[in-house]
């Protein structure tokens, strides 16, 4: 792989391209031409051939791209080829939903341990994990070697529970809580507002009837 | 307001400035300058004159722009000043992690039913709420009145149930399926990827430790 300076917006691209391959390995569909891809995947065939240079020449004149090649490629660029350790903070409604999901889809990201700040959570079960106190948290991360801490606290006390990952030499975190929050620049940090993704919705839904 | 024709990016940011706003009436801040906005919000001064005035000049020059008029406005822009009707398709486990988030977060945006087609989860409880049959579900959306439809099934079926929503008039579809569906352009779409992002993550924390 070449590797040089990539865009965020190819990064954020590869997941997808990495989705269509996944289901063309369940089609039994072994190469693909980047005009056939184009029609799938919906960006123009110029644009993938950009996107897929940027990490050498997988594609072949005349025969097109290698469907598990491509797929292999794109996880060990993304690093999908290793495995992550989790953590969860804060066990409410959120943290329960993102726990969930997390344990249901999601290979090669391995939940570790759900903490909690409210003593009436701590011990009890979630998804069949013992909840456990948040003020152990910086011991269970370096001694368990977690990776990614996903904050699902409510927005006060999201920085707080941030500071605390980075100290504990976190190495990412996926913020789900309703306020952004800094992290030092050897951590990773990836952000899901989904009530913003929910307004632009709304937005969309009104500027849609607007217009007819 | 103006509202001519506003981009995307611009939409997209307008429920981040929104949240910034809900956090300045809650230390009680009755006006902000572009400046001081800045600093807090990380885009810079010019970013968000140019931002905000595409919706009328709200900010007055040496005074800065009042924090309740600007928040009501974006609401009103955002079309947060009504209620929306949703139900959910899917109760396995992602359909209840996003009834539960939707229960608990978003004001103004009302689950009405969830909706499966798996026969063991029918006549069930999830939150509250008796799951109905995916069967009823067009006759539900006509009779309810329902605006949105949050799709939470596994991907093979997303776009079936997309298209059976868009039959019974709804006017917005929120996506997790990890798939892309298509809607007739008169329905609004909004997809959140949660594993995309997770594998956005992955790719930054690997990139972050080989540049160290």
């Amino acid at each position: 792989m070449k590797n040089s300076k990539i865009s965020n917006a190819v990064i954020n691209r590869l997941p997808r391209y990495r989705r269509y391959l996944i289901e063309l390995q369940k089609k039994g569909v072994e190469k693909i031409s980047s005009k056939e891809f184009s029609e799938l995947i919906g960006y123009t065939a110029s644009q993938i051939r950009q996107d897929l240079n940027n990490f050498g020449g997988f594609g072949q004149q005349g025969y097109g791209y290698s469907v598990d090649g491509l797929k292999s490629e794109i996880d060990a660029i993304l690093g999908l080829d290793k495995e992550y350790r989790m953590v969860i903070i804060g066990a409410g409604n959120l943290g329960h939903a993102i726990t969930k999901y997390a344990k249901s889809i999601t290979a090669g990201f391995k939940v570790c341990g759900v903490f909690e700040k409210n003593e009436k959570l701590i011990g009890t079960k979630l998804e069949g994990m013992e909840i456990m106190s948040y003020e152990g948290i910086v011991e269970f991360v370096e001694k368990e070697k977690i990776d990614i801490g996903v904050i699902c606290v409510n927005g006060d006390s999201a920085q707080e529970v941030a500071d605390k990952l980075c100290f504990a030499g976190i190495k990412g975190i996926w913020n789900f809580a309703r306020v952004d929050i800094e992290v030092p620049p050897h951590v990773a940090l990836e952000s899901m507002q989904l009530s913003d993704n929910l307004h632009a919705l709304a937005y969309h839904m009104n500027d849609i009837r607007k217009k007819r």
